[in-house]
């Protein structure tokens, strides 16, 4: 039996080989590493055209679809731009795992055909190519998560995923990394290494998307999905100053992707989109659900997108905000006060009041007590075949297995702060002018920037809102400016030892060009209002930068 | 410390003194145990006046809730009038709990002013008299759900539920027996005794929301509510001869109701209507959807009453009909398949296949998997303080307790399950003329009508649905007559052991009168589907009665 470094080295090798020459930068032509961001390499190349640059410079979804479906470009046009900004991206920041551009030119010129010969599109997604995280399944190549010992046994069927979005008329075309076990919040494993933030490559992309983070971060990808069960849609998207949409559970189809903890369902992960424009998450979400994928997947509830939902809440006059400057355990780095702040001088119209925290601690130990319930045999299991040396992981491995009656107890203290922590939102209504309780929350995206790779994680300020199963919108803000920010010190104020711990970490010079970002959180299932609250503060925001 | 006899004999004391005098029939005009129906016999005790039988005999909800709204008649009538019914009942068949004959008094009265002076009713239930299953907790009575340790903590706040259909207008009054541990389909516990069948006294009204089957079908109440987690709300309703709705998971609000093996959310347990109509489980969906119960409940999905769906579906020109005769393992008594064929003669317009049953019996292996995970520790925690003997349940007591690995591995099961089911349905596109798949499944009721009390038992014609989480209405079609059933012998065609023992039990003689009655199955999520489909049947089926 070959050693897991000799099966590595092979499907490494073969994700090489995938990898058109004519699509890769020399070696001594790459940049060094560095802070710099290398978001903007790529169009220095010279592997794409004029055009070619401004197909993926097209941020924003909604428009790169209308070219689309108008014809303007063809979905071989912008697949193979798409393709070779990918193949620079990947020399840079190591974004991909499963590598499908063969399958995807064939998709997108029968595309290109149907358009011409129907005068239709396929679906609202025509065209447009899109990354998936490692978990999802396309039929006919690997789906490893990271284990090695899952390499070689290729897909037999997409995951429901796949197949929705290629009904949709998108054209799937390349895989993403992710941390082995899939529970930590960077993204490296001992098959496809590790990959980097775009941004400032000394840092990484956060996680477990972190593939998607870094490949839509670099423009080689204008839409991509990943999963989410403690922040990892959220963290990548807020690391690498991404618009991300954290759904609430099961709400787009997860069946068919391949996970770790397998069973695990106190705390559901979601799977959901990353994109560079909020357009991307609107047209995902209503190009999912059109698709009805509750007749494929059983645990997707039968809720159709809600188009007058969304309408009225992106046309609301007066939206009550609560604002959570910090969880109450650990503060954010200071440019997240900084961000919080911008995004506020731009709402003076509504309603601003204070969210207090409300019992972050505990929140994290019922988050935790999920996922270790198994005492680790799940993440045990698949590394054992290979001997695969295990990575950081926020897991049961090392802990004692809970009996099946303390699985029941830990579902309890779970539904028991999901209520409380409802009662405490509706509660807001004491503090609001109107009397009603808020609209939506604006929290800090992260406790932190992005920061090395081989870190601590902390993943409260997203990990809440899996345990009470709320809808998140990621929205970039800012960046770190070492001008700016460095001069924000803090003395004597830690909240806890874990505080003081992760402030002094805070170093602006390093962390330069660090993507900061805020999450606005809406109530349960309400993915359409959300997204809708969420384009009246972008709006609001974008104009007052404008300005 | 007081036995647990003695707490028991003290509460039966306590409810008895809540029962007046004069709402008692004296014991000697009582009727005789026999397998008479005793559902008229409240009409003969000259406790109802005219009025008060033509209250208690309005079966149709919609209309009921019509002459309330009207002030044809007044909500304290129309309480009064099910307070006496309910009475006579209890006598007869031993349905109550908690009594709340003052406070529904008080509120009764409150409602009658408030339509007076605005004119408008408070809510869709105005005036509604309501029983709830012991469950449900109602400020200052106790929640014992049967245990006897449960006993003298009276409830501080009502459950979600109960403030919900009070704020829709309807007003609580009783609270209703179940089986101890809740986890069997018969009613009988030490605290409060065993509740009969109305139809058939001599056999029991199924469980574990039997409390409410009998007192409904004794016309004591016009809806009342039940949970379900195997077929608690069908069984009963089956049983009982009544309409019943089983919803899917958390659709309805379960928050603050008490219940056992708590934590078990492999197979949530749910909540749903009993009535006499069809109107009585639709007036209940609408009625509690319109209080956004998602803003109270944190498991409930903020999904409104979908009208448009509910139209859609009880006006669909062609239905694709799928019939499942049996399970695969035990057929069902002899008068199933009568009842089934009346139906299908009345729904000659549509569609209809036959549906193979799916693996009936690793489903209800699934199903018990997720009840035993404990190892009965719930249960026996609950029985402990006093002692209490421990009747019959389906649950760990026992049995070796999972671990946690094994709780996951169980929840892998039951979804594999759920997406082969959901392929299985899909599948019958193969089937039908238009090549969709079907609308509505029809399967029987029960595998068993009504039998006496102390019996085994056996879930899967129910389970199944709470296993794959589909929406299901149970209508009422016909009931035993030993002139036609007696004569359905079957010999020598048995599937199994098992359906061969639960044949033997079959004794038309014995079981005259019970109810039989077929379960409307829908998707997963579409209660407003379901309930459209099973008016559209309900209504073909009671024309061809009439003709």
């Amino acid at each position: 039996m070959p050693s897991w470094q000799e099966v590595a080295e092979a499907k490494r090798a073969q994700r090489e080989a995938l990898i058109p020459d004519a699509y890769k930068v020399a070696a001594d032509s790459l940049p060094a590493a560095s802070t710099d961001s290398v978001v903007d390499f790529p169009r220095t190349t010279g592997i794409l055209s004029e055009r070619e640059i401004e197909i993926t410079e097209t941020d924003d979804v909604s428009v790169l679809l209308k070219k689309l479906a108008s014809g303007h470009y063809t979905a071989v046009e912008v697949l193979e731009a798409f393709i070779k900004r990918t193949c620079i991206a990947h020399q840079l920041v190591n974004p991909l795992t499963e590598i499908h551009f063969d399958d995807a030119r064939k998709l997108a010129a029968e595309l290109d055909a149907e358009l011409k010969s129907t005068g239709k599109v396929r679906g609202p997604l025509h065209g447009l190519p899109m990354s998936v995280k490692d978990q999802f399944q396309i039929k006919g190549s690997d789906a490893t998560i990271g284990y090695i010992s899952y390499a070689n046994k290729p897909s037999t069927a997409d995951s429901v995923l796949v197949e929705v979005i290629k009904k949709a008329g998108a054209v799937p075309f390349v895989k993403t990394n992710l941390p082995q076990t899939i529970m930590y919040s960077e993204s490296s494993n001992h098959l496809w290494g590790t990959t980097l933030n775009p941004h400032n490559r000394t840092l990484h992309p956060g996680g477990s998307s972190g593939g998607e983070g870094a490949l839509v971060a670099m423009k080689g990808s204008p839409l991509g999905v990943g999963t989410d069960v403690g922040g990892s849609v959220r963290i990548p998207a807020a690391l690498c100053g991404l618009f991300g949409l954290r759904p609430c559970s099961h709400r787009f189809p997860y069946e068919g992707a391949v996970n770790s903890l397998v069973g695990q369902i106190t705390i559901p992960s979601v799977l959901g989109p990353l994109s560079r424009s909020l357009t991307g998450l609107t047209e995902f979400s209503k190009a999912v659900l059109a698709q009805e994928p509750w007749l494929l997947d059983p645990q997707t509830p039968s809720m159709p997108w809600n188009e007058d939902r969304f309408q009225q809440a992106r046309t609301q006059k007066k939206l009550n905000i609560g604002v959570m400057w910090h969880d109450g355990a650990i503060k954010p780095s200071p440019p997240y006060e900084r961000a919080i702040k911008e995004v506020l001088s731009a709402l003076s119209d509504h309603d601003i009041v204070d969210f207090e925290a409300y019992k972050t601690n505990e929140a994290m130990e019922i988050l935790v007590e999920a996922f270790i319930a198994d005492g680790g045999k799940d993440i045990s299991a698949a590394i054992a075949p290979l001997d695969e040396p295990l990575g950081p992981c926020l897991s049961g491995i090392g802990k004692p297995e809970y009996t099946g009656h303390q699985v029941w107890l830990a579902n309890k203290r779970k539904l028991e702060f999901q209520k409380a922590y409802l009662d405490h939102w509706n509660a807001t209504a004491k503090q609001t002018k109107d009397g009603r309780p808020i609209d939506i929350l604006i929290v800090p995206g992260m406790a932190y920037t992005a920061i090395p790779p081989g870190n601590d994680i902390y993943v409260a300020y997203t990990g809440i809102f899996n345990l009470v199963d709320y809808p998140a919108v990621v929205l970039p803000i800012t960046k770190v400016d070492p001008a700016v920010d460095g001069l924000a010190k803090r003395s004597g104020d830690f909240l806890s030892e874990d505080d003081e711990k992760w402030y002094k970490k805070w170093d602006a010079e390093k962390l330069v060009n660090a993507p900061v970002s805020v999450q606005i959180v809406g109530r349960r299932y309400e993915e359409e209002a959300v997204l809708g609250y969420a384009e009246q503060v972008w709006n609001a925001f974008a104009a007052s930068k404008t300005k």
